[in-house]
């Protein structure tokens, strides 16, 4: 196989643009599937306190460890700062609790994983906490992204993470986060696949040094469980006749052809796959190159269409945080 | 004529539902455009530092009240902060000469114009000092949003304005503001027309008591001159079948209809015209109702072009601010 490719962030570190994405792993799994995709070859893993399976997945990182299959610093190894912890005083606290469950020292990558501040919920009440505080209700903090931010910038001092980052953030509020920012974002995190492509968003974090992270690379797949309208009427991806013509030309999946389109757009990228096979396959997405006809050709499926909107998920009117 | 509708601003004060919007008014008919807006009963005059007309449209309203057609607290002027004057204390110098152009002592409402703040021209330099610094430089200012809201508290307490609001802001930017806000801004002024329909923004607005106006209702018939690709290459909503058969349907002009299809989704309008018999037949846009039916129809439109992005301008790559 060939090797995974880095993207040099603005804080200096190397992040393997191919990783493997952490969401909806179940905590049964997690160990192993963190452990065999090590095996597999991953070195980046995407995780947050929201996908409540850190510990389990810390677990397959240390099982890794002890078999000499990897060395920590080879690792690379993200997580995300949920809604509830973004009160300034709340960061760090729960940094220290989430590379505790890891059982790790240090992230390489921490990211806001919203803008979005909610009321504080203790780790003792319930964690991780979700979107709601009690019942229907989603309680706001007054906790503006420069709070959060600073607090951020004070885990790198105090080395508990190496870079920072966020995630879906929209143009403005990353344009007014440089502007006070003393350790600019190494990342932004955001969905993109073909339906979504976002050129407009990918030139400013070109033009800022910001280094962009797809996630739900294979589109409404990610979001059908959640019986999403939109994404149940659309044709898969991954059945679509012209991405599945193209797969068959470089004697390729239609998922390679899709993370393939999105790393030749320099983004990085973080598929999920509980199989050993697509595991591999997913990694091997660098080793073929797409005609620039071709990159075209699947950027046209472009319609502006956003799935992980967090009132898709649940009858709040209070976020509509990508209107 | 029936009345102008009005529409409740968190402020406490009401802010007429049809008004006339000064951008592209030419300085040589400034005055008298305002004096026969007035006349034909426009009560709301959307102004801002960067149409470079406020002196003209100044003397109009001086002229008007000086005749006798009006009484300045019968009027509703706004006025708009540009990106050039964010920097704290840039604000207040720049309001107090922006009030001394109108021949005002106080706006109704002013508003931030954009969410980029970029580098101070004196006015003495330049008037109004436009995107760019010097030649085809456009060059940022490090002063964050919050920064600039603060100066608008400020504006208020001072009575230079008595509401005060943001423009072409995001979702996200607007949940910021309202985290660090002592007052909350009464109106978003927005692109709104049926190719950018922006329900999820507006479901923000609504929840949050922000009152939307909507900028270049009648679409890209505002951005023609700017010869953008895609401004030329639709049908003008004007001549689209559907909406002329709405119009004639009820005996009303398509303008009009496009208009009362904002006005009863609760926007704020501000359309301009030059010619009188066209102002008349804009305010008179409240006094008839589409069908539940034709509004979705005309919702139906949406294709989420939006014409008013810097970008579209002029050739930097520093300003995707809609991204």
């Amino acid at each position: 196989m060939a090797p995974i490719p880095n993207i040099k962030l603005s804080s200096g570190y190397d992040m393997p643009q191919v990783g493997f994405g952490l969401w909806k792993v179940d905590n049964a799994v997690a160990s192993d599937v963190v452990y065999n995709a090590i095996k597999a070859g991953y070195r980046l893993f995407d995780g947050a306190c929201d996908y409540g399976n850190e510990v389990e997945c810390g677990q397959g990182v240390a099982r890794a460890i002890k078999d000499g299959l990897v060395k920590r610093e080879e690792l690379f190894i993200v997580s995300k700062l949920w809604n509830t912890f973004h009160d300034g005083d709340r960061v760090e606290p729960i940094v220290r609790k989430q590379l505790a469950d890891w059982g790790l020292e240090y992230f390489d990558l921490y990211l806001i994983h919203f803008p979005v501040a909610l009321k504080y919920v203790d780790p003792s009440v319930r964690y991780p906490p979700g979107w709601q505080y009690e019942g229907d209700e989603v309680i706001r903090s007054k906790a503006t992204i420069q709070e959060t931010w600073t607090a951020f910038e004070s885990l790198v001092e105090k080395k508990l993470t190496k870079s920072i980052g966020v995630s879906n953030f929209q143009a403005q509020l990353i344009y007014d986060l440089l502007r006070y920012a003393k350790i600019p974002p190494a990342t932004l995190q955001i969905e993109h696949h073909p339906f979504l492509v976002q050129q407009e968003l990918l030139n400013l974090c070109k033009q800022e040094g910001i280094a962009v992270t797809a996630y739900s690379s294979f589109g409404p797949a990610s979001f059908l469980e959640f019986n999403m309208d939109h994404a149940v009427k659309l044709t898969p991806l991954m059945e679509d006749t012209t991405i599945k013509s193209i797969a068959e030309k470089h004697g390729k999946t239609a998922s390679q052809v899709l993370l393939r389109w999105a790393t030749q757009r320099g983004l990085a990228v973080i598929p999920k796959s509980t199989s050993e096979d697509r595991m591999k396959a997913n990694l091997a997405c660098t080793d073929f190159d797409l005609s620039e006809e071709e990159i075209k050709t699947i950027s046209g499926f472009n319609r502006g269409i956003r799935f992980n909107q967090p009132s898709n998920y649940f009858p709040t009117e209070l976020l509509w945080i990508f209107g």
